[in-house]
């Protein structure tokens, strides 16, 4: 790619990294003898959603209504929606039902007894279970709850009892891979309690876990039918810092134009700030950390011999920290790239992408 | 407004709340003399724009070429863009030029250098001064690179200086109204030196300065002759946390469907995320608080007895810890209004605003 032609903060994406990663999450589930349904919250594009197709995926998950929407309009007919169901949106629910087959996920009894009452067209569900992230659902163990939810749904024949669905997002807080074992494992023994209890009644149900420190690099999914990671499709410094992945798996990185520098506190001041990166932070040897600065180059970006950091960021502002080498490296006037530290949060916010090879793809909230 | 017909998160705007907050900046700047140049990087908005003309404003700032090219096109045509001029976008900047006044901010050889060579029409600048919040800018006190700036400046016929320009960003970190006004009259005085060193080589020039803080409840502006302001257009729960701003004086909130309650934990979990709030915050009582709960009505929202906060927040979920009141009053599927930490930040994601009159509001990232 011709660097002198980005003028502004521009999110890259690696489509070779990119399609590497979902491979190895298609390949990762078929050899375990998962289902795969990853989550496209992180890309949000129609584009890349269409790489996934050419491995075999095509069944999705989404976080919201309006995504569901939008990778319906992109050919995707089997789409979980997997966020605590927003029953103010029914009008939008029924109508894509009535197009495509889509699943809802409930946890408690208002939500299950408003849509009782108001479906239209046949709606799959997931009961959301917690396993110890304390965000959403039931705990895996309140069987009364669980049983109430399945008997309300029951007087209805809209709604079809798919199984139930886990988040570990506690995971993202582990401090090592070890730590993500254990949460796993605890959760995974969580959820073959819940299994033994419900597999009298219910001939076919499926277990459903979702996150991507998990996916990426554990191999014991006993129990568990499907898995819906989402940010392995790019990684970020969140990821990479966790053990989830390794540097040449993180497929997106900021190029963004370097306004001053500052010798006296060795300081560099970019274009690219909370409304490219967001303000998610990771904290690394006691600084917030909110991005990781990566040498350009024409063919994408390569990792440095010394971590230099994004330390501050205001709107639009963005300061690193450079170590003696990088400070004399940059000018004002140049690019520095940047690996952000949450790529869903980041991409969300730039609209688009542009491939190293100058391709640009699309995103939802486009811009 | 009819809050039935809110479905997803929304960014409610109160029109005479933020006419009111336009009037009160425009009134106080024409009373103590001084310029006034508002900054849209808040609203981005060219219909919020409009409502300004009214008050007689017709100078504004902004934080990027992009929003200078937006509102141009909305009819301005006196633009300072308050941030280190990039390069890289000369062309935007010549065209800019061709049509409007525009002014840049300079604080290196660099980019002067750079402007001085490649200027097709005349320009303004602005020389940035830093007076402690360290961020950008050359220090009030070394006048040998402000000397070096302006000697550069002087080798075009393009490039005409204007003045010297702050942000006194460090009266976001105050903890209460005395901290802010220390850090604004250090500023003041700082300024002062730095027009008297050069009162006598230059007949004619401005000191700008921005903060919305200082602005709101200050008085003393001696020898400054511009005002930046700009988040004071809608304030925000970081503004009224510092004591800049009354609650009656904050103009938007948001409006987000209840999804689900846990009464074990007094949770209650809305659909509004880090990509409808971003991740700012403000820490209360040692608490990270995403946003202040208030009370949606038909005519906007009120205040309510007790504090109860949004607390954590994922990509699209919010978590409120409830008060024992609060948690009964809530419905899922009910809506719940929030006072967001940043406004600015906040308007950026959303993309757009409806008015308690049920009236759509333009926004330059528009969704």
């Amino acid at each position: 790619m011709d660097l002198d032609k980005i003028k502004t903060p521009m999110l890259l994406l690696d489509h070779k990294k990119c399609e590497a990663n979902i491979k190895f999450m298609t390949d990762k589930a078929n050899q375990l003898g998962l289902e795969f349904r990853p989550h496209f919250k992180t890309h949000q594009s129609g584009i890349i959603g269409n790489w996934f197709k050419n491995y075999g995926v095509y069944k999705i998950t989404v976080s919201s209504f309006k995504m569901a929407e939008y990778f319906a309009h992109h050919g995707w007919n089997d789409i979980t929606v997997a966020f605590p169901v927003n029953i103010r949106e029914i009008d939008l629910i029924n109508n894509l039902s009535a197009k495509i087959d889509l699943n809802v996920v409930l946890e408690n009894i208002e939500s299950t007894n408003f849509l009782s009452k108001h479906l239209n067209n046949p709606v799959g569900f997931l009961i959301k279970i917690d396993t110890g992230y304390g965000r959403t659902g039931v705990s895996f163990d309140i069987f009364i709850i669980i049983d109430k939810i399945l008997k309300e749904a029951e007087k209805s024949d809209k709604l079809e009892f798919k199984g139930f669905l886990s988040h570990s997002g506690n995971t993202y807080y582990a401090k090592n891979i070890d730590e993500i074992k254990k949460i796993h494992l605890d959760s995974l023994q969580k959820l073959s309690l819940l299994k033994k209890q419900y597999a009298d009644r219910y001939s076919n149900f499926i277990i459903s876990i979702g996150d991507t420190p998990s996916c990426s690099i554990l191999e014991n999914f006993e129990g568990i039918g499907e898995i819906r990671p989402g940010n392995f499709v790019f990684y970020d410094l969140m990821q990479y810092n966790l053990g989830s992945c390794t540097f040449d798996q993180i497929a997106v990185a900021m190029a963004c134009p370097v306004v001053a520098k500052h010798a006296d506190r060795d300081e560099i001041i970019i274009y690219g700030g909370a409304v490219h990166f967001s303000k998610e932070f990771v904290t690394i040897d006691g600084v917030k950390v909110y991005g990781l600065v990566v040498e350009l180059t024409e063919s994408g970006w390569n990792q440095m011999e010394e971590n230099n950091y994004l330390v501050k960021i205001s709107q639009e502002h963005g300061t690193i920290k450079a170590s003696q080498g990088l400070f004399e490296k940059i000018k004002v006037g140049g690019l520095v790239g940047i690996i952000p530290v949450h790529s869903c949060l980041t991409a969300n916010l730039m609209g688009k992408y542009m491939t190293t090879n100058e391709e640009v793809i699309d995103h939802i909230s486009g811009k």
